[in-house]
């Protein structure tokens, strides 16, 4: 993987860059998609890159549940099985045995756990992550981390990040030569100096990339932006920084401002399967009554296919007569919302203009 | 509306025609997609459009209810609300006050039946059938008809056919000239001399075409082979003959041997969302334990979107995890499966090959 900064703004840390790998070259600031379970939810792969998608997530956690990381590798790896010919990158299912998985118990070996599907037991180590990636054949991948529970006290988010470090370089000495970049996963959940011994910790060893881990778990913005920037700093200057799972909108442009270059979250694609778009002025709730006899798009001027070929009048029949179709508009709809908007946020760094954009984004909101 | 016989079978009433409305153009046998409201469920209209589809159908009861058909004349029409290019053809509703509504009660004036969506009571007579129709700005419209219960005795479809009759004409008398085709609707259940009292008193009104109703009901398929042929005996050659909701492949293949036109059904829709693949070998279920490591296609030498992009085992996982995209790959290859079967048997037609063509195709299933 190749990450090249191609401009910096002169009032913050934003940063326009470009990352090169095995499948396709794209410029940061990066939002990724998320195709859990090898697909993204609502729409095809096709509908995906029309929208100028080039790197999706999907989750180790899942498909090493369903269907099996050995079945995708015998099918020729997650990009063939899934018709993606963009890039990948998967997560190391750290944070999914902490939501989603039951009777979680953790010991310096890995992490043992019910499976959320079947109650069946796991077990996943750092070695057995990175075959897992291995086998899917992801871009890029991660360590597994330990990500503490919301509201976690010092003690324990201090054990939790002396182990993600441990495991952090026993993922590394698992990394294997086929050109997958891994990244290291910052944790230390709300205490500055924990994520501060997280980060010296995994700089150390020399990662592709650094995520931040644990900061879409429950923590309020200001508490995020507060761990944000300080962590920023003990980060090289010259590699990719991801935020993991975050966020809205105005999440994404203030850790840009930060020099976040890479974000992901199900929130465009849940929230339009649940009716709620996003647009210029804010979010649209398209099963309103207001909407009934609505001939315009979603959002006027938008170039999706949705708004170009569909009214809010007719997408709203859709909702309520739980048509397939309402969701896949929607998710187009959204999807092509927080890709452009990445697309004006890379443009506004470009330009030096950051700040100006950000204010602009602002003063249209009329709800939130 | 335009129909032309372009050839004849020689060993059979089979005919391959054109049919030419406002909207498209397209040969017969033709079989229609169903867009109950207002989209055919799992796909886009752009997908039913590539697959080679040119007419789908839409159901007056369900749009009557559910946007309504003044919200949908206000937004353009069916064709604009839905972005939809091609041909419509819209029933009459009078089957679904059968099938789907409550405590329908039938005058000579009319049916008043109970939503099934909220109890709400309405009234639909013939008048108020042509102006939904006209709203909806279908390109072939229905009469209203009385379609009686499986099973009725003679007295009971005697008086049916008697008030469809009378129903026809008064529509008939509500045609209006906008262009729209309107057919009649042939009922008598499973008595060869009510179907054909039913038939002639249609034809004498000159319907631009014919419709068979009452047919998909719970017949058994002797049984309505057993009425076509005589029915079909007293319609215009040079109009359009449409067996309504009818059927499987197998059901298509033997009324367009006894010179049937025009078909639709929500089965290879409806299936497809169940897992119940049309292959030429027979129904493949997708779901089945055997496909969980399948790279082969859905069917071998499908030129479907599904079938040369996915595998069994990819849209297997998609349907155990309930992803959107599995009932959209189903769907385009079983509507794909069945545009496919219509054009080999207007091709078989064309050649005066039906009976091999057909013997052919009997001769692959080895299931069903």
């Amino acid at each position: 993987m190749e990450f090249k900064i191609h401009k910096k703004s002169t009032s913050g840390k934003a940063r326009l860059g470009e990352i090169k790998t095995n499948h396709s070259r794209f410029e940061t600031p990066v939002f990724m998609p998320v195709g859990t379970l090898g697909a993204i939810k609502g729409v095809s792969p096709e509908e995906v890159r029309d929208i100028g998608v080039e790197i999706i997530l999907s989750n180790t956690y899942h498909l090493y549940l369903r269907p099996g990381h050995n079945l995708i590798k015998r099918h020729g790896g997650l990009h063939r099985f899934m018709n993606w010919p963009g890039s990948i990158l998967t997560d190391s299912g750290g944070f999914q045995t902490l939501s989603l998985a039951k009777l979680r118990t953790i010991s310096d070996d890995g992490v043992t756990f019910q499976s959320h599907i079947d109650g069946s037991t796991h077990f996943l180590d750092p070695e057995k992550v990175m075959e897992i990636q291995k086998a899917l054949g992801s871009d890029i991948i991660m360590t597994l981390d330990e990500c503490a529970p919301f509201g976690a006290g010092y003690e324990y988010v201090l054990n939790s990040v002396k182990l993600t470090e441990k495991w952090a370089k026993r993922c590394m000495d698992n990394k294997g030569d086929n050109g997958q970049a891994l990244f290291g996963i910052v944790q230390g959940g709300v205490y500055p100096d924990l994520r501060e011994m997280s980060a010296k910790g995994l700089v150390d060893m020399d990662f592709d990339g650094y995520a931040l881990g644990g900061l879409s778990v429950g923590e309020d913005k200001h508490t995020r932006e507060r761990i944000i920037g300080p962590v920023k700093e003990h980060l090289p200057e010259e590699k990719p920084v991801y935020l993991m799972g975050v966020g809205t909108p105005e999440d994404i442009i203030e850790a840009v401002k930060m020099g976040v270059d890479m974000f992901d979250c199900v929130m465009p694609t849940r929230n339009a399967r649940n009716g709620m778009l996003f647009t210029d002025e804010g979010k649209l709730v398209i099963k309103n009554s207001r909407y009934a006899d609505d001939e315009l798009p979603i959002q006027e001027g938008c170039s999706c296919y949705a708004c170009t070929n569909y009214s809010r009048a007719y997408i709203r029949h859709l909702f309520l007569s739980r048509e397939m179709l309402a969701y896949r508009l929607t998710t187009i709809h959204n999807l092509y919302y927080y890709t452009n908007l990445m697309y004006k946020i890379r443009d506004a760094i470009r330009q030096d203009r950051l700040i100006e954009f950000s204010n602009d984004f602002y003063s249209k909101r009329i709800s939130n």
